[in-house]
């Protein structure tokens, strides 16, 4: 419980020399730069007024600096929480509105306050309920959707939708009213900046700059992009021929203020952000996750919810709307040499500068540019590939996959993400409900016990061995009970039964009841339940209950002792048989076929 | 895929002979005069009209009877579903009202529909999500909510209340408007009533009747209270003096119709009809099981969804409401000997001919003789020592359960077992999400491999191995990779690391996803990543994908095979230091110390 978990900043503080710093100032300027035209960019996909993407870049980075464990990692907007706030707050009001600007400062407080309620209280464990093939489905679909939302604003459609199928529809109607110009501006960024995306830096190499140099510049395209709309439209007068541009942005800083209490909107807005917050703490923790590895750091998960609550909750509080840590930005950071959160805080001053003095020179910047360098960003986040991955992998996790995609697509962001937990956890719960099992036989010579259906085995009379391959708890301990009454139904021969239980990691109270009552039903038809093979942390709960006094066998530590101890009534039987005396377990019993058991497929 | 599966009575019906009809007949006579008076109580219980409760005790019979898997199962009302439509309907309408009478046939038929569904979709396992311990909870709960809404009748109050405490407080403020007459019969029948329960049997044994006519007789307790109701009542004019009597029941047969088609109502209470659903299958397939042991048959719990959805079905086309397989009446109808699923049917022309002629009679009936002898059925559902059984055994399950008797005591039956539910999942998932893992190292001499904080073991120099004792999905995958990147940094000697899977059932994309990025983390310091003991169908799916191509190290069957064969670089390092050639692996490698791994605690 040291301070410096909590305020990691005391811990690289100490050590801040005048190298440091220099590295730092460097890349916190090529941060500024490029952040500047992206914060306009995902404000207007927000459907906010574009000054808000400058101050949800500002003092969050600041409180991220002060809390954040990764050394290298850029909060601020990001697109698809941009997306998020954009549903969210159009549930409330319509965009553009004052409600609807006070909405979404209010997602990023609410959301603050979760994530650091959760840092806090050491949860963040919670964020695993989203599986890998759930977050990639619903990145990729984000993604699409935001390109499709974007596509009106590159052609100067008049157009709009709430999921795909209705983007496509609008769009395909009004293709007709689409403004030249503007598609002119639109579809030249768009190329210009896919081919500085793909072919700038080779160039730049060629013609003699470093690696390191040319990667920098390349990462610079939207802001010449952005530098050359400007321009055009300011020599052409192209805002006279219909071309939207983004206007006049209000200089100075944000004022701070705490949202007013309205319970009603706050019940209104909970859940989406809570939704907003996790997607954002997954998306942040895998981007500094990365980060961190190439330098050989560590990231504190749970501090990482504490740093990105405080970011959330500074940005509700200073006019911004919901952050986290973005890739691309995190990226440019760690290339450009930052090297401690320091660099953050120098690049909120940067932002702050430009708040102050810049927006002027960005009233004519078309929209259509910003339009395209969000496409550009976001067809990145788009991956097919790990669909096909997936579907080789597991079915079922492919359906979870596919399941958030479609739902994501059609109905959109929140639905999407619901059903992508909701079907995780079911198809889970449906696996591990129906474990798999086997009857197992020893291999002739060996102390090893192996499947009767898969290896040539031996198998005591009256000695029936199920090897079962799942911790029992309640969603599969009604299971236990009908596949252990199904073979005592069809083994009437059987004396011994012995679960094997070396992939038993837990048994819950519900499985300890099916144990019990297992054991009971065997009695009452003559035959001993034993165990073998019992984990240790198992077993030590079993012995706080009255299961092992009532258990009619025995609790083996090995299977293979269990058949040597068992195996005396067998070789006598065998004796009996044969009248003459053996010494007992010395002869492999008879080996029985054993028929009729309904197993998994595997 | 036979008929019979789903149609049992062509199994039974087969083999039916004069003998079984005359047991079956005996049995029904003797459950019909049971059920007479716990049909009225129950529907009272629900707030229905008493005559519901003989309607739900007709054709409901007759449709388990073609299509349940139990001998000897008897469905009808219960109490615990008579508590959840009350609960239900009064979100809906008035009690008594019409609009009341008609959603609680809505249930059923929604409820019949719902399990009818599961069970041919033969997703049975459905009910396995409701935990022994969160069922235990909520019967107990239950049974309490339900005492304590029948002291009103007792006493003659006219309290009311939807929660234990206001019905305490209500039962509190209005002591003083009892009823003598209604208290002097209500605590004298309660007092019977549990006389007979304990009393009664002993006493008629000594008297010279065999033990099971003793059972058989004390169960018919309910009845003699009914009749000395009815006749004090009739003889000493006690409804003039404020005691509550049943009143006229209309004679005749219900009249069948399909609820109309009200799609805002049927939204309403489709949540409803599902808990209803889950709980009343849960418990009909405890009872059916225990029963069916005892006589060594078999139930199929998906044809029992379709059984008893035909029930339910049945119940809401004809004036009843939500039924199930109750544990007293299937004790009765079993004791009494019933042989096949025929007796039910018999049961259900005994309450028919009750229905026709016999609700003249009940007119007498005090209410406060129904309400005693719901209350004694229900204080055996009450179960206090599975608490303290439970929180001996596993805190967690203890705290779903208390959990659920809570939420239901004070919120309600509805919100009690949604709450349940929820909180099982929660913490298994919790659980699971932080699973145990150990560093193991060789018992010398052998070729087992022990925890070194438990054993003293040998750990060759520069190896690692950890035994992961979880499957690998999405719940833990950050926590692999966080623990696997703690070792790192904590032993910058690791040469190799072997992940030891005997407990992996499974590996799920995320799992999958986290095992590459360990492995190219682990590339990147240089450290080589080896599997061991993985299971045949785990490797199985790992084969389709390009994960073991990927990976640095290899995958060894045996952990016994990894170390002797890693050993070689071992030894070898052993022997430069040395000078002297050694046979590999034939000396054990010099045995490190392992601190500062965080671990579980077991």
């Amino acid at each position: 419980m040291k301070l410096s978990n909590y305020l990691p900043i005391l811990d690289w503080g100490r050590t801040y020399r005048g190298e440091t710093l220099a590295n730092d100032l460097i890349a916190a300027v090529i941060v500024t730069i490029m952040l500047i035209p992206q914060s306009l960019a995902y404000a207007l996909l927000a459907g906010l007024p574009p000054q808000v993407g400058l101050y949800a870049s500002i003092l969050p980075l600041v409180a991220y600096a002060i809390f954040g464990t990764s050394r290298t990692l850029a909060v601020g907007p990001v697109a698809v929480l941009s997306l998020m706030t954009a549903a969210a707050a159009g549930n409330i009001a319509a965009q553009g509105s004052e409600e609807y600007i006070a909405a979404a400062m209010l997602l990023a407080f609410l959301s603050g306050i979760f994530l650091m309620a959760l840092g806090l209280l050491r949860l963040g464990f919670l964020a695993n309920f989203l599986s890998h093939p759930v977050v990639s489905g619903f990145i990729t679909a984000s993604g699409i959707l935001i390109a499709a939302s974007q596509v009106k604003h590159l052609l100067g459609i008049p157009a709009g939708g709430h999921n795909l199928y209705e983007m496509v529809v609008q769009i395909a109607e009004k293709i007709g009213e689409l403004n030249m110009p503007t598609m002119a501006i639109g579809v030249s960024s768009l190329v210009f900046l896919f081919w500085v995306r793909s072919g700038l830096k080779p160039l730049l190499m060629q013609l003699g700059m470093k690696e390191k140099a040319a990667g920098m510049v390349s990462r610079g395209g939207p802001v010449i992009a952005v530098v050359t709309g400007i321009l055009a439209v300011s020599f052409l007068h192209l805002d006279t021929q219909g071309v939207r541009i983004v206007g006049k942005i209000p200089s100075g800083l944000p004022t701070l203020g705490v949202p007013a209490f309205d319970l009603h909107l706050w019940e209104q807005l909970i859940g989406s952000a809570i939704l907003i917050s996790i997607i954002g703490f997954v998306e942040s923790v895998s981007v500094a996750q990365t980060l961190a590895a190439k330098r050989r750091q560590r990231i504190d998960p749970d501090q990482e919810l504490v740093a990105l609550g405080a970011a959330s909750l500074a940005s509700g509080v200073s006019g911004g709307y919901p952050v986290t840590g973005g890739f691309a930005r995190s990226a440019v950071n760690f290339d450009a040499g930052a090297e401690t959160p320091a660099a953050g805080a120098f690049t909120a001053v940067g932002i702050a500068l430009a708040a102050l003095y810049l927006t002027p020179l960005l009233h004519n910047l078309p929209q259509a540019v910003l339009a395209a360098t969000i496409v550009v960003a976001v067809l990145s986040l788009v991956d097919f590939k790990i669909l096909r991955r997936t579907w080789a992998y597991s079915k079922r996790d492919f359906a979870a996959m596919a399941g958030t995609i479609l739902v994501t697509l059609l109905a959109g962001v929140e639905l999407g993400v619901t059903t992508g937990v909701v079907l995780s956890l079911f198809l889970h719960l449906y696996i591990t409900s129906k474990p798999h099992f086997a009857i197992v036989g020893q291999v002739p010579g060996t102390h090893h016990f192996r499947n009767v259906n898969r290896y040539g085995v031996v198998v005591p009379e009256h000695i029936v061995t199920i090897r079962i391959d799942e911790s029992l708890y309640f969603a599969n301990a009604r299971f236990l009970e009908d596949m252990v009454y199904t073979i005592l139904g069809n083994r009437p021969d059987m004396k011994h039964l012995i679960l094997m239980c070396p992939a038993v990691n837990h048994i819950d109270a519900s499985g300890l009841e099916s144990l019990e009552a297992i054991n009971a039903r065997l009695k009452d038809a003559g035959v001993k339940l034993h165990l073998s093979e019992v984990k240790g942390p198992v077993t030590d709960r079993l012995k706080r209950t009255h299961f092992l006094q009532d258990l009619t066998g025995n609790l083996y530590l090995d299977q293979f002792d269990a058949i040597s101890d068992l195996d005396v009534d067998c070789a006598k039987a065998a004796v009996e048989k044969s009248g003459k005396l053996t010494e007992p377990g010395s002869v492999p019993c008879p080996s029985v076929t054993i028929a009729g058991v309904r197993e998994t497929g595997r």
